[in-house]
């Protein structure tokens, strides 16, 4: 290392904070990087530098944005009547993908004693509130992860909402067999909830 | 992805052009930048964006330096009868982190006609010449990778060598089992190779 330009090593090292990434790969891509065209190292660092500047929370779902409230929060072709509750803004990627046309509410986390976050850490309060602004809202699907946390949350989120008296359809996204996987290899719990959660043919 | 922020989106497509990180990769490591505290992402962004700016090549070894000639071939404590043939930078990081103290000469490469790299492509002429130049040079260890493009490059060298009528020892990097690796699992090549480099217990 010690003989390597500073500005590689620099890269290397700044790379090799990212999850995911030893110091072989950053390495590595530091290199790809110094045989590329200096453009796409340039764009890449622009990018990355200016990442932060305009990005704020949405202040009724708290999904990340540029505009406030955020383009989804203010599109019109979306089902009013459905409110999906998540952790992290990056769920909501995944979940844009589906056919799902209802709104979000972005936790920021689960509950999790062990890593000091409780539920004045996340946005719980903000979705009681959202929910009691809205009468719009007929049914919450609670998609927190299928983890300890993630039930836990979902768990007490259910239980605020039937103390604050909200007349709202509480539901939580199926958990099973993910499609192309393999019955032998699912761990006991997903075949658990897989088996719980079967459904008849409609007939 | 229509519905997040365009900064995110940059950042997301410009790391999903790096090689091993797909495009769930770049997600996971915008979001991971956007969480992390500001200065985070604009140290690692200038650090990329600033990568090319100071580097260029070592006019002796061909290696990636900030200073002409580079810190290797200017340190004294070198072996000066000893050098080792690479492909690439980053091959010489590699040998750095072993007993290895003599110099290199980066080829830039393999000779690969698929890719349309031919000797000329390479800095091989830079090395005859430089081997031509410096009589302290006695040994040329050949570490091109162990693929048809590298041994094709150190048949070719080796040749170039002999024609030029220069008295120098050429060896190659050894091949054969890596340490901790598994006889079971190493493919026949590797293991073809292994028999044949097999040296004698000193008795």
């Amino acid at each position: 290392m010690r003989h390597l330009p500073k500005s590689i090593q620099r890269v290397m090292e700044e790379l090799g904070k990212l999850p995911g990434i030893g110091p072989k790969s950053a390495g590595r891509l530091a290199f790809y990087l110094v045989k590329r065209p200096r453009e796409q190292a340039e764009l890449l660092g622009d990018a990355i530098r200016h990442l932060h500047e305009t990005i704020r929370f949405c202040s009724t779902c708290f999904n990340l944005t540029e505009a406030d409230p955020c383009l989804i929060c203010t599109d019109q072709h979306r089902d009013a009547a459905l409110l999906c509750v998540v952790e992290q803004p990056l769920d909501t990627v995944a979940l844009e993908k589906t056919e799902f046309n209802g709104r979000y509410h972005v936790l920021g986390g689960a509950i999790s004693p062990i890593d000091g976050i409780g539920p004045a850490q996340l946005r719980l309060r903000e979705l009681i509130e959202r929910l009691k602004r809205d009468p719009a809202i007929k049914e919450l699907v609670i998609a927190t992860n299928p983890s300890l946390e993630g039930e836990a949350t979902a768990l007490y989120l259910q239980k605020q909402i039937t103390e604050a008296g909200l007349k709202i359809q509480i539901t939580r996204i199926a958990h099973g067999l993910p499609m192309g996987g393999d019955l032998e290899y699912a761990d006991a719990v997903t075949l658990t909830r897989a088996m719980e959660g079967r459904r008849a043919y409609s007939s």
